[in-house]
């Protein structure tokens, strides 16, 4: 976007993530979907009473807002249609139990998805006994199902990610956790997807503020840290 | 910020926003406070019962989100204190009733005003009887007792807009908007104030989409608006 005065400072981004060769947006046809998924880092306070695409009270105030909102406003001639669909609280087999509506129905070229802290958070809280193995098991087969239907959406996994220092980042948690990013990654390279390094990156952000800054609770972003998200992303995705 | 694809688009910000030779940023101090101030278009759905600065619930979804979360972003060591503190309908001598507790007491080193909408559109509509004459002189009064109190203070003035095409834009509207666009232009060269011509620059961004796209009912921007205005606001302050 940026002016001198801004454009001096991703550094953060410069040491954490690759850009991609390719553009999909460029490349895209005119009225193409964009669909953010995931929980309630994707879900952000939205409306969910409204599911309208490129509106504000529909996308709440986290990074899915802050990667839209670039986006429409550069390409005003593409007509794309945006949505946000992330839900609090989800693990990746309620992802797979509201799909057909919230993804497949919406027919997106680009798919993005941030899902799998809360498959970890509620079973370490006693809330849920999934493990990491039906985590990897259902993610895949949510991307199959996907792929069945959508042959040509381009996927962009974005790595689930919990931040050093946050408040509810107890003893054991990263190790426990690790696991699940893993399986993500793995995922994204077997499927071929994008994918978007946030736990790299705020392990980046973090030499330059504490988790108070970023991430107050180590899971849900600030506005710096969903910015970042959302620059991150761009980076990705737009090349 | 910004990556390759996304660097190549901002015509619309080249073509009607002029970067200020001056960083007042990189010039602060660590801890410093920006406060946007205004009306609707800065409250955007803000909670008002937060008052937190860095809070994206305390901060919307609009504009005033947009342009802080960069700064935040990009600036972390500043340790930057940003506050939104717009409220929906008001008009200017609305903000002169709150302005101590709203502005003052936050001892903000730079200040962004976007106000003046409703003190046409509520006049417009009977709801006020306050002239254009009204609004410039309050709006003086206004940036006179900040001064007193805060002489170092940086002031932006947010030109207020209306985007032709837009369903709230009668007949009539902009001819009789005009001179409250041209006082708050007069008084922003006459205090020496930072100048964002909105209104100009959503006339550019009319050349790629219509209203609808931009700023449904011509006075509360889309996503896609809100972003270009964020953009605009760092190009001018950010230099």
């Amino acid at each position: 976007m940026q002016t001198a005065g801004m454009a001096a400072i991703p550094m953060i981004l410069s040491e954490s993530v690759e850009a991609s060769p390719k553009n999909d947006i460029q490349s895209f046809s005119d009225g193409n979907v964009i669909l953010f998924q995931g929980d309630s880092i994707t879900d952000a306070g939205r409306d969910r009473k409204r599911q309208l695409p490129n509106d504000a009270h529909s996308f709440g105030n986290g990074y899915a807002l802050m990667t839209a909102s670039p986006i429409l406003e550069q390409f005003p001639e593409k007509q794309l249609q945006i949505y946000n669909r992330g839900i609090s609280g989800n693990k990746v087999y309620q992802l797979e139990d509201r799909w057909q509506e919230d993804c497949l129905d919406l027919r997106p070229s680009v798919l993005s998805i941030l899902i799998g802290v809360n498959d970890y958070w509620h079973k370490r809280n006693g809330q849920y006994d999934g493990t990491v193995e039906v985590y990897e098991r259902d993610f895949r087969a949510l991307l199959d199902r996907t792929k069945e239907t959508l042959p040509e959406v381009a996927v962009v996994i974005c790595e689930p990610f919990s931040v050093d220092g946050g408040s509810a980042i107890g003893d054991g948690w990263q190790e426990e956790f690790t696991p699940y990013r893993e399986a993500a990654k793995r995922i994204s390279d077997d499927y071929g997807t994008r994918w978007v390094p946030y736990h790299k990156l705020f392990k980046e952000a973090l030499k330059h503020a504490p988790a108070s800054y970023w991430c107050p609770d180590g899971v849900h972003p600030s506005m710096a840290g969903a910015q970042l998200m959302a620059q991150a992303w761009l980076k990705v995705v737009m090349g």
